[in-house]
């Protein structure tokens, strides 16, 4: 039997308006369904990361780089902890990138991107990414048309050059509404433990909804490329948002076909060695 | 009730004689047991390394730098996929120092170590480490005594560095015994999906067993400080070697007491603000 492996993919992947942020436009419509189907998808994802991570290790040079991007309390966090907690940590790379310092800002935007590329047979994660270096600026005003455009062609440019290097680029953009950011942003400020998670800047972004949507929605329209699509994740239920992404990132990793690599030994040989040795060293 | 944090440290703190690598010193002797404490013990490691991490966000400095040591087999990686698999990617940076490449040989053998240290608010990984440094060249004959005693002081000063910026160092032996070695490389010849895990250097190794014992042997007692002690894992029952590396780094982390930071902001003054802004952006 041959897998489906565009079944999610071409559900949610971005043609024009996005989905409704509290839909479930494909999959699980209900929460209980949708964990148990995100704990299997586990061991197939598990499976899979281990096979590219093998293949890496015998010399392999794929790899595959999930972009999260999304408004404050979308669920960035939440998907790195419940999706990517279901493979080993071996074959993870993960980074944030907040706010450029001052360091950051004396470079090139994508120099502290490239720093962060995964290496062969890695998963790597970025919350947040080059994305933001069009977003925000824009949203600020700080960005002439002539800037945007070339920052989109540098963009293509170094995805193309990441396809080249065996790198595939998922980009997923979680999707959630106004209505349930207002709660996550209260959620964070009324329990003491969550409070390192809010930032008074939040308020600020969210007072600019509007302008981060069409900022968007134009990056979707022109950087989503046959090699690199953008996909909407619709993500007022955490539960969705889960199951989706790691579904996402199953067809990706399954299309990949990943190959344990073959030994550069000769296993009977070494077997016989092995016999040989005995029981203690 | 004040917790013990150091029950599991001082039973397997390194003091003379090694254990039995089939041994269970201390906690669950019996496998479902284990497994069912390593399960209730992953809800505490998590909830510390999100506090740890949430004070790296908070401007804190503190991390913890756990270092995996151990015979090939030992499980380093298996310990990495269960229990560090238990908190949440964000916080853990994994890093494997396998037998340096040409342009490492040409660095001090700390400069790749040093690239390699968490940050503030991480956990990080070392599947073998500087301590590679000293017993692969012993035991190949490669170290004169002079040069031994540097590296034993020069390591020394490395941890007293870690130790005053705020990392604490947790080092681990997984101890395994020749006997379940050969088990574990029969399995990985014999079976396709784990080929790619042997090496057919690990024989070579394993034929120089006496030596790395007495290698190994040297450095815990020369490397044991108060501030970063050697522990060893027996290690030939996997659900017990997960089970203690759990708790010895619960306990360190307990021990840390990670707090999750006070707001730089007034979040009643937040929360009347985001009031103010209603329902939809």
């Amino acid at each position: 039997m041959v897998e489906n492996t565009s079944r999610v993919r071409d559900a949610l992947r971005i043609d024009g308006a996005l989905p409704d942020p509290g839909s479930t436009p494909i999959g699980p419509g209900k929460k209980p369904k949708a964990l148990a189907k995100l704990d299997s998808a586990g061991e197939r994802l598990s499976a899979l990361q281990e096979a590219l991570y093998a293949e890496g290790v015998g010399g392999g040079t794929r790899s595959v780089l999930l972009v999260l991007q999304g408004m404050d309390t979308s669920g960035k966090g939440g998907t790195v902890s419940h999706v990517l907690g279901l493979v080993n940590p071996m074959g993870v790379r993960y980074s944030a990138f907040k706010k450029p310092t001052a360091a950051e800002r004396r470079h090139h935007y994508l120099w502290r991107i490239r720093k962060r590329l995964p290496g062969p047979g890695e998963i790597g994660v970025f919350d947040r990414s080059h994305y933001e270096d069009i977003l925000v600026p824009r949203v600020n005003g700080l960005l002439t048309g002539a800037e945007r455009r070339r920052r989109y062609a540098e963009i293509d440019a170094f995805e193309a050059e990441l396809a080249e290097a065996g790198t595939t680029v998922l980009k997923v953009f979680l999707h959630i509404s106004p209505e349930e950011q207002l709660k996550r942003l209260k959620a964070r400020l009324v329990t003491p433990e969550k409070r390192w998670k809010y930032n008074p800047g939040d308020l600020e972004a969210r007072g600019h909804w509007g302008a981060y949507a069409e900022a968007y929605a134009d990056i979707f329209k022109k950087t989503s490329t046959a090699r690199a699509p953008w996909y909407a994740v619709p993500a007022d239920h955490k539960w969705y948002r889960n199951w989706a992404v790691a579904e996402l990132l199953i067809e990706t990793l399954t299309e990949l076909k990943p190959k344990f690599p073959e030994p550069g030994y000769d296993a009977d040989a070494e077997l016989a060695k092995l016999k040989g040795v005995g029981g203690s060293a």
